[in-house]
């Protein structure tokens, strides 16, 4: 059999939907120039976009790629600066921000899938489990006792619901999700594939020579609108619940520890790791592979750069950085100096020498 | 649907178990004053705490809590200190570690699931495979040929268990863990949801303008009384085993790679990474993503901090932190010197101006 | 029933393939010395080798390792230097380099699992999915409509292919491996248990006072003999690709975020996140828990030390390490000075004290 994988293919696939340049202009409220009834089904970055694709041009520097689709594009957004740029394009659309208008566009393009609802037979429903209104369960789905999966809510192959948990209305969750018992999301939720919450916290007293496991019994609960990247993990708390406020979103292979309260609309990058007991206010960022130890309290807004490694509590509205973590432009100021030092190393030894401790 | 996922509902679900406080104090050899009648069936944290829930009061600073809860709480476990202050109970138990005594009612009140034998009939058990007495298997697991699981083990769903490998007594694998072929687990082994053990090593040699694989035909082996968690992966050795001590917990997002050993008792935080043949001995502590460079030795009872990046052995009973990793202490002088800098770096370069390098 | 987890059983078990010393003489161009009708079935490190083993000695300081062997080991692979030293072997095969000789001979003593063609019946194959010859399809597959596999390719349990997927020839999807809709893999992929291509990437817009998800549609396109670790996770594009280039391998847990582009023969280690846009030409290595910032740029043949933190581009063939990651050689420095600063600072600080800032 053939297949294309190394090949140079357009992305995206097909779309779905047909818009016709009219349409694009009076979506992203654009000056249209060129044919109104042209038409796109799908988008493409400049350099590979074809007739029927909508792409766009926002910086001179990647003019010279419009020209040099021989073939030309269906539908340019563009910036008035760079509209009258040569090329070939069934239609341009003049807008101020052409990238944000793309992405604008990129819904009514790609609907999504269609939500098809039904119970797959392979499924395996507990007793007591109660299954909203046209639910979407994919094949091979395990759904404990009483568990309660709300109206409108997908879960696809291999989601293994616990027993007792509670899935709000028109969550998504991906294949090969887990839910231990005790876990609880509210609606719109989606948690990508292999995703874990409410396992057990990483609780332990050594006593009669052995690391003895501290129960856990508190909950995972998941805020409305929350957003779960691919084999993240987040722990329920051993007496306290772990909670996820509404709206924030969390990247993949994330770990949050138990007894952790997360605020509403956060950010968190991937491979970021909270340890336990940790409150992230609300409106925080941590970006990728940052770390915050146990106990500590993040303000509200506040930010932490890559790799920022934390060590104590940050102020509402601050942003740190490096190891350990201190106020962005003291870790700045700190690291150059570091960098700056050898080349002076010499010279203060020397002077040092008979004056040093 | 009705769901309850933003609420502040008390934390834990129905214990299942109801205890008096009588009963409560004499676990805990604690002091009863009040209702020896009282009963208690879950536990909560102090500000969430109602008539029926057992909870703890250790610090002045949280006193104002109890006084707030007008229905007053069930059992209060607290300190003779703090065993007068204000507030509705039921009953208070007098114990000089109230949060200690808490966790040890835990398994008290809270007896976990049921162990329920049985081989769910979707379960594929391959030819030549053992099941032991009273295991049990659910939805969806596939058992390769010639794989042996111990008595009383559970399986939960969707667990791939490899052809040959073997699997000890009262274990319990979580949701969608694999074992890949030639894994062994000793008894009362506890795998979290999503694990992956016995995976390929990342081994390869460049010859013929390729990066050639280095088949890896040693075993992943895990004793007795180990707990790995959620998402964590362990490769198989190449020629050696990788092996991981009796009773040492690997918590999420682990990563240990090809013919490592772990030594007992020792304790992985969350997002470490153990890189390929390194030793760690009985009792060390690598805390949450701290990593360990190929090769290395750490000696016995050894800690590394948080995100502590290794590069050397570690002699036994030593703390090492920072990047690259070196005694806490002296990583926290150099640190706290580096900090200091930027405020002496412009004197130092004027002092140096004409005597530097 | 018994097992044997903490035993000291010899690794890898039996090989499947037995081979005589003259064969391996000849097989890795040694001399030979002893029976050259001495067989081997298995490899054992030289500590733990028996009759009947392959194994080898390379170093003087393991020799006292062969003498304690008292039943002697089967076929010995040894450097001239060491070929006389005492110990019992069946054989000896003298080589310049025994270890590597050791590795080249695995695949002839170990063959690896025969491919036994076959779709399970418990596989859920999507209308108009086409299998190529001699797929082997686990047990609870799930392959979406209109995927397409390639021949000889095997799936193992519980691997979802997205709906419109398409896998080359050849390859080998570990268990609970899923592919988003809109991934595409060459021939001869290897992707081991738990991994995740082709999920959403981390993309929102702030309005409305909410983070707004931009829609997802590039895909994710791995080339021929790609080998990618358990539980990793490789976004799609949003609108361009996600691509990893042909020959690449990437380890355990690692983040590869959307619209990433890794080329070649490059080896990502454990842990490694690369940030979204991020483009990595042919033949990089990113050693493990490295941390690659967006839309940055590592040179061809670039090296990324363990955990360092990338905020810039990287010259093509250049060594980087540390935080803020800078080349190799002026990190060591700077953090040389760091750790002999604080014995200098107090000497620093007295002569500072009246001429400082």
């Amino acid at each position: 059999m053939s297949h294309d994988a190394p090949a140079g293919r357009r992305t995206g696939g097909e779309g779905g939907n047909v818009l016709t340049a009219a349409a694009v202009a009076a979506a992203v409220h654009g000056e249209l120039r060129g044919d109104p009834a042209a038409t796109v089904s799908r988008v493409a970055p400049l350099d590979r976009a074809g007739p029927g694709d909508l792409t766009f041009l926002a910086s001179a520097k990647y003019a010279g790629l419009l020209e040099a689709r021989a073939d030309g594009v269906g539908v340019l957004l563009v910036t008035s600066e760079l509209a009258d740029r040569a090329g070939i394009a069934a239609a341009r659309v003049v807008v101020a921000n052409p990238h944000e208008a793309m992405l604008s566009l990129l819904g009514a393009l790609y609907p999504g899938p269609r939500h098809v609802a039904g119970v797959h037979p392979t499924a395996v429903i507990g007793r007591g489990a109660r299954l909203g209104e046209d639910v979407a369960i994919g094949p091979y789905v395990v759904i404990g006792e009483g568990a309660a999966v709300g109206a409108g809510t997908r879960l696809e192959a291999h989601v293994v619901v616990g027993a007792g948990t509670v899935v709000g209305e028109r969550c998504h969750l991906f294949p090969g999700v887990t839910l231990y018992p005790g876990t609880v999301l509210g609606d719109r939720v989606r948690v990508h594939a292999g995703a874990r919450l409410g396992s057990d916290g990483f609780g332990y007293v050594f006593r009669n020579g052995i690391h003895d496991k501290i129960p856990h019994v508190g909950r995972c609960v998941v805020e409305d609108d929350v957003e779960i990247g691919a084999n993240t993990t987040i722990d329920r708390g051993s007496i306290d619940d772990t909670r996820i406020g509404a709206g924030t979103k969390i990247d993949n292979l994330v770990q949050v520890g138990h007894n952790v309260r997360i605020g509403r609309l956060c950010l968190l990058m991937a491979q970021v790791g909270v340890a336990g007991s940790v409150r992230v206010e609300d409106g925080c960022i941590l970006a990728g592979q940052a770390g915050i130890s146990g106990h500590l309290t993040i303000g509200k807004g506040a930010r932490v750069a890559a790799q920022g490694g934390v060590f104590g509590d940050i102020p509402a509205g601050e942003t740190w950085s490096g190891y350990p973590a201190r106020p962005h432009r003291e870790a700045l100021r700190a690291q150059a100096a570091m960098f700056r030092l050898p080349a002076l190393m010499r010279g203060l030894e020397r002077l040092l020498g008979g004056k040093g401790t």
